[in-house]
């Protein structure tokens, strides 16, 4: 029963594998030559053999075999017929490749031909893979009648999460070659909209990625997803990147509670010779930072800090150079206000972390450091409307009204938000509103205003892109999920949704023509408004985006957040929201919430009920793992 | 006038480049990008544009950007119209980039746009080009009333030696990527059919390729052309690559006179502090092979020899590895006869070298040397009926009676003939008659002979491809000039020239839908009669077969060979040729040939006159630059 066209280009006794693409019925005509298929002036946007008269039985000697098989149907209206395609991929053992001399044994093949034989047991095999994706997208699914915010939160965002965890930034079909390898700071943040899924693999992730770690905290930028070994080509001196392990891992401890990992031995720099605890690694990281300020107190910038494109200590004139490692790259001047809210808001989960198990001092002396900071941040950072980005190798103020172009900067109104720097002292809220009064457009929150016309050579690539592309004033989606959260410090529901609808693909599915990519998935980039092409997206899939999306829907505006201590219920949502049901798996037990908003409220829970008792708080302790929490909240 | 689309992707202050296409009238529409142009499910085989509406005005921002213009032309019967176009690059200088901020400097683009406005400019121009390639390719032009024939040698060889000699075979558009680089052994080769072209640029490469030198003789297989510098992941170790900076070099010699190079001092692996005069080199190449050889007195082959695919010190048993560099690759056992030709055969250039410098005691030393290597190839590598190809790691003959499959290999053949070895005592003309009855196709020359059905672990990559593709019995066409080179060191006109037009594209286009490969162009391969395929070439261009066949038509067949102390005229025709004119420039002087052959001899100088007067001998002194040499040849 049917056909199988076989792929065992190289297979002799050296080579061990062949492909197999089949069908379970017998075709009427097949081609395996491309140029018999396609035609020889033909494409795929043509094919002779569709187009024309058929498959022609081409058998491919070399060039580019393909495989192609032709089925002659007639359907009456409203007919159907099933025809079952496979395509497979057989390693044979060594002792077992030959059927007879020169025939390739096709054993295994056959057998997994057989196993999709049939409509029965292809619906079978289809079922258990559903039943696979349901379990893993099982942990987080919402209704809040919005079709629209379900699809997003229970299929494709997380879906996207966890493809980026996969492949982070490598392999992607935008960008060719193996170079670029898995990001450290990439990574770490992957985790943050992944590790409720798997959290066995975000766990062997982290303690991968700390491998890489330098003894003296900093980090090799990119690493090799096969050895698992740190890339030199790029090197360190990304001075953000520390401080994203301690994220990563605070937000596996948030998930799991598996103080454990802390006292994993973990290579430093992939030699086991200097091997030490996880918790040691988190202590180095946060250690670099606070070792590593400048004239003002703020964080030394290095290479670059998550804006990999702000290049504040390289002085790049020439094409081809790279713009991150030529000349002095790093210097003792440059500072970053992103990594000083960075510090802020990772260093706190630090303390936090420290006071779990118990280094109750080392606490009380990291929050020292981290006030400090925080106080630079205010002082130096602050620019009278808005957050400062940095300072340059000369001194100079980057992000501030005296600049030339480039005056506001999206991720230090963000990060420092995030942080708390300026919650109570209102510097945060004014921040904000620079934020919609400058950088807001109606496709999302562009990256920086005004754009850059011209080359800065003290500020590097980021001045190389034409206005509203990429990071210089393109609308870089990975940072609008952190106004969304910063919104949601300051309980503005509406205005959180409002930034989160504009990048969400389920939301702007009609304007498709304008978008472009994929009305499903995060892009990396949409045009901003100062580009001719304002609001097409580019480079979907792989992108920060994904996870920070995730949590900033999952955690901050449908208010679940997973702590150390156990789930915070706190909701901050848009006053029409009447509310929503959602179910959480998490630390084996199952919370089925209930949040009703009837006075259309955007924040604040007047009233917690867990397995309808009333409740103090917001945080609910963990579970017995195989338990079923029933949680009601009601805002106002 | 005109309209011209610029590119100028990333041109700012650091790139200072652009590119320009442009037309000498306004069009009536263009395109600039790729979508608009094809079509969202377009592609080139049926591009949007020109299939339905026409271009639509598109202006690229990002995406692949392309250049069309649309002309709207009504054409009456017989009617015709001129349109320029021209595609140009340009580099402004950095204080003259910019016309206004922001504006691109196109005065250099103007000025060149300006030289081609018009018809008669364009015909200038064009002019000037043909000029230029006449006086490229004028060095050598034949009439021998075939007009295939007359193309061949008189403009596509030639041609192809050219490209060969550029790049040598990096840059295929069959292979991607950079990493081959230059090969020793390829670019040496290379030489021999471009030497007459431009010797400046050929005594250029010579002294480039002796620099990658090792001390002790051998060579890097390959260098990188930009840093001319040798490869190192391939490394030495192939034995035949020392040999061939003799053959270029002598050539070179030949060709030129030009014996100051040989006092030219040249690097050793690229270290100046090594440097030695070429003399040396050619000295230590000579030397390297006559102090490697093994138990039967033949040359060791090391990694492999010209056949980089006959592996005899490599036993790769797994997938993805080299089959040159595995494991032990060369071994004090495993012996090229092929090696053993070469050795004789360029080891006589190096004798005669060596005695036109007055090394005589030097030279009767070599001659000992050689005269050994003969023997043993006689003895050792002479299998009754052709010579044997090698002995493998085991002492084991390959290419012999006894062997299994493969028991006749095309290389031996070729080389030992054109060595001049056995043509006294007769096995040299065997050997022939046994390449016609065992190797013969009626495409050409199978390269070996039963095909090998089954991987070799002692034999290597050779047997690890189909029958009848590539080293495997293909038609490698690289190696069927050497035949008529050996055909006419025996006098047989009829069979080199059946031999030399079998795989010579212009006597073959009738086939070319079973060729096709383009029909003026010399491939690598062409499917052997194992082959599914048989007679269907592939990767046109870049292959020594381009100087190999130039010297086998142009010097074996017409006959006019360089020597060191001037012409020798000593054609090998079929005996249907009546004769042919040639005029050949050679180290200034011109000379005008004309070959009448009027008996049909294939063979064998009657009568030779020079400007009139009757000569004995064959060898025509060099004559002053500049000087017309009028040479009539009876053949008989």
């Amino acid at each position: 029963m049917g056909a199988a066209i076989y792929h065992k280009t190289e297979y002799r006794e050296r080579r061990d594998h062949y492909a197999v693409f089949w069908a379970n019925r017998e075709p009427d005509a097949f081609d395996t030559q491309r140029e018999a298929f396609l035609g020889v002036y033909g494409s795929p946007a043509r094919p002779e053999a569709v187009f024309g008269d058929g498959c022609t039985d081409s058998v491919a000697h070399g060039w580019q075999p393909i495989a192609a098989q032709e089925f002659d149907l007639e359907l009456k209206s409203g007919e159907s017929e099933s025809i079952l395609f496979g395509l497979g991929y057989i390693e044979n053992p060594q002792d077992e490749k030959w059927a007879a001399p020169g025939v390739v044994n096709k054993t295994r093949a056959e057998a997994m031909i057989a196993r999709y034989a049939d409509d029965t047991s292809f619906d079978r095999a289809m079922e258990t893979l559903r039943a696979h994706w349901s379990g893993l997208l099982g942990k987080y699914q919402v209704a809040t009648g919005d079709e629209r915010l379900d699809r997003m939160v229970n299929i494709w965002n997380q879906y996207q999460c966890m493809v980026t965890f996969n492949m982070s930034r490598s392999a992607s079909y935008y960008e060719s070659g193996m170079g670029r390898g898995m990001g450290f700071r990439d990574s770490c943040q992957d985790l943050l909209g992944f590790v409720h899924m798997i959290p066995e693999r975000a766990r062997e992730r982290i303690l991968d990625i700390a491998a890489t770690q330098f003894p003296d905290g900093s980090a090799y930028h990119q690493y090799q997803p096969l050895t698992k070994k740190g890339n030199l080509d790029v090197g360190s001196g990304f001075n953000d990147d520390p401080l994203w392990l301690i994220a990563g891992t605070d937000a596996y401890l948030r998930e799991t509670g598996d103080f454990g990992i802390l006292d994993e031995q973990v290579d430093f720099d992939n030699d086991h010779a200097l091997a030490r605890p996880l918790l040691e690694h988190l202590r180095r990281s946060f250690t670099y930072t606070r070792t590593h300020l400048g004239p003002h107190g703020l964080p030394l910038i290095g290479r670059a800090d998550w804006n990999d494109c702000l290049n504040l200590n390289c002085f790049s004139e020439h094409p081809g150079e790279s713009f991150q490692i030529t000349g002095p790259s790093e210097g003792p001047v440059a500072e970053s206000v992103f990594i000083g809210g960075m510090f802020v808001k990772y260093g706190r989960d630090w303390v936090n972390i420290l006071r779990h198990v118990g280094l109750d001092s080392e606490a009380d002396e990291a929050l020292e450091a981290i006030g400090a900071v925080e106080k630079a941040v205010l002082d130096a950072g602050w620019d009278g409307e808005w957050f400062r980005r940095a300072y340059d190798a000369f001194g100079h103020v980057v992000g501030g009204k005296e600049c030339e172009e480039g005056q506001i900067f999206i991720e230090p109104q963000g990060m420092c938000v995030m942080a708390g720097i300026g919650v109570q002292s209102g510097e945060a809220a004014r921040a904000l509103e620079s934020v919609e009064q400058r950088l807001d457009t109606k496709y999302g929150i562009v990256l920086l205003n005004p754009a850059y016309t011209r080359y800065h050579l003290e500020l590097g690539e980021i001045s190389s892109y034409p206005p509203g592309y990429k990071e210089n004033a393109g609308i870089f989606c990975h940072n609008n999920p952190w106004i969304v959260c910063a919104e949601t410090e300051l309980g503005h529901g509406d205005r959180a949704f409002q930034v989160y609808r504009r990048t969400a693909p389920a939301f702007i599915e009609d304007i498709s023509d304008i978008h472009r990519t994929e009305p499903y998935v995060y892009s990396q980039m949409i045009a901003g408004k100062d580009a001719p092409s304002f609001g097409e997206a580019k480079n979907s899939w792989l992108t920060g985006t994904a996870a920070w999306t995730f949590l900033s829907i999952s955690q901050a505006i449908l208010g679940v957040k997973p702590t150390l201590d156990g789930l915070r219920i706190d909701p901050c949502v848009p006053s029409g929201c009447k509310g929503f049901t959602l179910t959480r798996q998490y630390r084996g037990a199952v919370y089925e919430i209930t949040v009703n908003n009837p006075e259309g409220a955007q924040h604040g829970v007047k009233e917690l009920r867990v397995d309808g008792e009333l409740f103090q708080g917001d945080l609910i302790p963990v579970s017995a793992p195989g338990a079923t929490v029933r949680v009601e909240v009601l805002l106002g």
